[in-house]
């Protein structure tokens, strides 16, 4: 029988870190390694302090604690982010990251010890707003790339600046590497960020990986010309040129059954009284199926080369397939609380992505109403953050069994 | 017969001029009360001193010289601008200037005094740099809005400063103002800027009018959301929502015989992994009969709310019809020098927009290479330069003889 995981805790504990960086209009913000971030993260160390654990803070400013095991097992980690975007959600990492301290606490209330020590991270930056996005999970693996540093955070000063106000070295970033080994597994309980689960009605999910997700700029190039004398004969207007592909990258992402979206557009000089000469737009399309995705970035390229536009990929992440071993651990968890559950991608990174590189993860999924984050309106009601905390309880010790089965 | 007219002067003064703010790689930067802008209005007075003219410097830095004439008569003005768009061209304002300043050397020269006294223009910040255009002739009428002071000009810094740093007291921009019946009349010879000319093989242009310009606000509104996570079905995309309307302004400019342009466009937030939640858009429509630009706006608007989009009128400048009396001279200067001509309105905006609202104004086109202008590659041939400054000259004697008639 599942120990007891205090539900009435972790929701009062959700609603106290909530008030950590809270804009009374509304929105949250606890953007990376600002003061109310740091706040956040010091908030989070105290509990974890107050269960006894050994708390680290390594070169990236991750916080990691760890409940006792088996010292010839490596810890199993459970973690989430505490970071936001500027006028996020209360859910959005919270959720994880407490979620994973509840599930120690209920370990350690019922005097259980699993064989693998159990990790509890809260990564640093996990939100895109140091230019990238799983900042300090990067980092944990050795690969943060040091260009970064000069490039604009999301206030538009410099990242290094933000990590120097932190406290943080920044040329020391990699320093929090671990290699492949240190850690038995990761696993991270996180907010949907989508509606299938509610509109299936469903409590839970188990992630079957992460999609992968490309990114390109299409460059529609005009003249620019003066709007008033240039007879519409005459034109070359950049902007009406992008207006189809515009379209089309929808038509395309849903003929496809993969999501595709342009975010960024760019209209030079950008003046009203003068044709559009240069429009630059970013196409980004996600999906598990990377044959899918070459199909329509196939598709796209060929568009825009009618128009005469550039088409070029400037990034690719691989997609990041969960570990088969904790999916069924997850699965059984789902079983044994009597939960439905659906399996689905997920088109959001999460630091998991990152952990992928060193150990086997998985992630579960509550419901996200509205399918809306990333914004003050975000919302998993009570009794499905409980019932995503209990889950990951049970999978972790169900994990813990079947890993490292031969050091039994 | 015209007097002689030194059109080899007139094409070095050209020349000369141009080298004034000069960058190497090709364009010419004399925006409006920059230290090279300042230069070539020196440059100009110092001509204007060479005739022995007097001259004026009034509060928002035009310049004024003038050529006597009887002292009971106001004086019929020439000019034009010589400051220039950031990388402009070598024609734009340039030509009507030194044009005028032919034109009465050449007077001088044949010892004609006419019956009015003539006065040359250099205007002040004609170009749209000042936040607004046509900032020195509209400070000359009396309407300079102090509001643009703390507006952004072109480099983004207030307007205030860069007239502080022309030695300019911003406070007093509407000192320049003079009232009606101070000019007799204003001509100014331009660039076409436009490709009417050209395409036709005629050597000049009588503008009958300057279009009227309306500027329009479009608010799309969609739903900002995560770009991985939101379902094709799911989602609510201002940009896509936009596209359409981008490729409906042109048809719409096109069916109805104007020019209409989207030369803004800004998309929020405007990060490649977020749902566009809102695009802006700036569209502008310009055309001498306001009853074809009230049906054009109608069915922008209509079609802006099919979409759920807010379609706001920003500004609205009325058309302003050339004079018929001025008209009529220029059609008798060309009908002396035995060049045949087209009427057509102008669609830019001018200085001569400005002096209408105190005297009766005119202009005359000469062809732009290809209709290209606000850049490098702005040319007007050696001939057609001259012939316009000569169907000036032949215009003013003929205004001179018209206006003020009961006077003679």
């Amino acid at each position: 029988m599942l120990p007891f995981l205090d539900g009435e805790l972790l929701l009062e504990e959700l609603e106290k870190l909530a008030q950590i960086g809270r804009n009374p209009a509304g929105g949250l913000n606890r953007t990376a390694y600002s003061p109310t971030d740091l706040e956040g993260r010091r908030w989070i160390e105290a509990k974890m302090g107050q269960l006894g654990l050994d708390i680290q803070n390594d070169a990236a400013g991750n916080s990691i604690a760890l409940y006792p095991g088996r010292a010839d097992l490596p810890p199993i980690a459970l973690g989430s982010h505490t970071d936001t975007v500027p006028e996020g959600g209360d859910y959005d990492g919270s959720l994880g990251v407490l979620a994973a301290l509840a599930a120690v606490r209920a370990l350690k209330a019922a005097g259980i010890q699993l064989r693998h020590p159990v990790e509890v991270i809260n990564f640093a930056a996990e939100e895109a707003t140091m230019s990238g996005g799983t900042t300090g999970s990067v980092a944990m693996i050795g690969r943060f790339d040091p260009a970064i540093l000069d490039k604009p955070a999301w206030d538009s000063r410099p990242v290094k600046t933000h990590l120097l106000e932190a406290g943080l070295d920044p040329a020391s970033m990699n320093q929090a590497k671990r290699s492949p080994g240190t850690l038995a597994a990761y696993m991270e309980l996180h907010i949907e960020q989508s509606d299938y689960l509610e509109r299936q009605k469903l409590p839970v999910a188990i992630v079957e990986g992460i999609v992968s997700i490309r990114r390109y700029i299409a460059t529609f190039y005009g003249y620019a010309n003066h709007a008033g004398t240039t007879s519409m004969a005459s034109r070359q207007d950049a902007l009406v040129m992008a207006a189809p592909f515009i379209t089309l990258v929808r038509e395309v992402a849903i003929d496809y059954g993969i999501v595709g979206t342009i975010g960024k557009l760019e209209v030079y000089p950008g003046a009203p009284n003068v044709i559009p000469g240069q429009v630059e737009l970013i196409v980004e399309t996600r999906g598990l199926d990377t044959s899918v995705l070459d199909k329509v970035e196939a598709k796209l390229a060929a568009e825009a080369k009618t128009s005469g536009a550039d088409f070029t990929r400037i990034t690719s992440k691989p997609p990041v397939e969960s570990d088969p071993r904790i999916i069924e651990a997850m699965s059984a968890a789902c079983d044994e609380l009597g939960l439905a559950y659906l399996k689905m991608p997920s088109g959001a990174g999460h630091d998991a992505m990152s952990m992928a590189h060193i150990c086997p993860q998985g992630m579960i999924f509550v419901p996200s109403k509205d399918g809306v984050s990333h914004s003050p309106d975000e919302y998993t009601d009570p009794e499905s953050c409980v019932i995503g905390a209990r889950v990951l309880l049970a999978a972790l010790i169900n994990l813990d069994k079947v890993l490292d089965a031969e050091e039994l």
